[in-house]
């Protein structure tokens, strides 16, 4: 068994007894009865997290009505553990009308509600922004992932070996790399990257190439350090996305595959 | 659809109607008798191509017996194109008698004999002994493959490029690279080197990284210029080999994932 990734762990203990990757659905409905129409579907299929992409939700201006949904989801997840994220427009997510004051002190109340065990929130927010969800997070018992998008391009190893080693330098408990690739070799330098951070940091790294060409990275990610994959969890919104099961189908060969020689090449 | 690969052709048409990666399986039993029941095993799977290892056969040294079972064997495998391959020691092969200028001789029959679509000639055989193999294969209508295999370990890119450059100007028809890994990284340097050489060179390329760090090769290959896969026809001889069945489910994943893009990362 091949484990170049470190586990997220949720209370000192690895999620899903340390299977690696852990498999994540989004949640990226507009009104609470959607969201939680979809989590009842993402559930069926066993999801080892849930995210929630605050940003599409319509009510996100309304902290109160953020936390109450967010105790709601925590309920219907029932022990999964969540990620509570607002993407924000500037690395791909939804378009809001919140500052990103107001998005800290949502993070603020979130955090101590204390009903997620992870909040995402993005390098490009500033350090001293970092500081203060790192704050918030850590005070209620909750894990940071400072993350980083690109969906134009994939810069270079070093730049990305940089977003991993800054997001620790800033005290993330996770550190987490998406970008676009633009042909088939930015996939294997996203990997290669990952890789490389792995290496050199201590804290668990999630990572991946998306589009159709890095397809590859979410079902390979774990070889080289990525802790989580994300897939769809209902019936695909679009067609080739990865499902969770077909995902799954895939990570078991790659996991098989992984346990012997052959030498008849 | 992601078409990195250049595909294998047998008279101008491409095996399996161009799709991605061909998946071939050898054979490497030692008999006669139980060659051909591998081979009617092996065809229930209903592999794209099928490659004979006659290192493995004991009859080697009689190079009659080898040509009329390398004809029985096209008579069993019914339209499917045949490689024949005989692996030498030195590159991973069953241990022989056979001195390479026999070895040579053995091809020459077998070209001239038309019914194999396709021979394998190691590079490490020398220009020469690639020069007579070449001209018995193309005086006869069949496909050459020169091939390179390390199973120490995985030189760096520049050493591998170099490999299917020196194939391509030898005159194969195709070009083989297949390396051990020894570390992750290392999986990354061989995908990576091949599609650098897809892109540089006019000739189908065939690439692996073997052993358990190098199953993703078997599977994502295709994307990064490789064109034929190799995967076990009947139950898997040792575990964790990528069997027929596992692997075609893995790259239909891949395959369907490449058909779109999705954002919500």
């Amino acid at each position: 068994m091949i484990r170049a990734a470190k586990p997220l762990c949720v209370n000192g203990s690895p999620i899903a007894n340390g299977r690696l990757p852990v498999v994540c659905t989004p949640l990226v409905a507009r009104t609470a009865d959607a969201i939680l129409a979809e989590l009842a579907t993402v559930m069926q299929a066993s999801p080892d997290m849930i995210e929630w992409r605050v940003d599409h939700f319509g009510g996100i201006a309304d902290a109160a009505a953020v936390v109450e949904l967010a105790r709601r989801i925590e309920a219907g997840a029932n022990g999964t553990p969540i990620i509570f994220t607002r993407r924000s427009e500037r690395e791909g997510g939804a378009p809001t009308s919140l500052p990103d004051a107001q998005a800290i002190a949502l993070y603020e109340a979130v955090c101590a509600a204390r009903c997620v065990e992870f909040v995402d929130w993005e390098l490009s927010n500033g350090a001293a922004s970092v500081a203060r969800v790192r704050a918030a997070a850590r005070a209620n018992g909750v894990a940071l992932i400072a993350s980083y998008h690109n969906f134009r391009d994939t810069p270079e190893r070093g730049v990305l070996t940089e977003k991993f080693a800054q997001a620790a330098r800033e005290g993330a408990d996770v550190a987490k790399v998406a970008v676009m690739p633009n042909d088939a070799g930015d996939v294997l330098s996203l990997l290669d990257a990952t890789w490389q951070a792995s290496r050199a940091l201590d804290i668990p790294l999630i990572s991946m190439s998306m589009g159709p060409l890095g397809a590859l990275s979410r079902i390979a990610g774990f070889m080289y350090g990525s802790a989580l994959t994300f897939a769809v969890g209902a019936a695909s919104s679009a067609p080739g996305q990865l499902g969770i099961d077909e995902l799954r189908a895939a990570l078991a060969v790659l996991h098989r595959a992984s346990g012997s020689e052959r030498r008849d090449d």
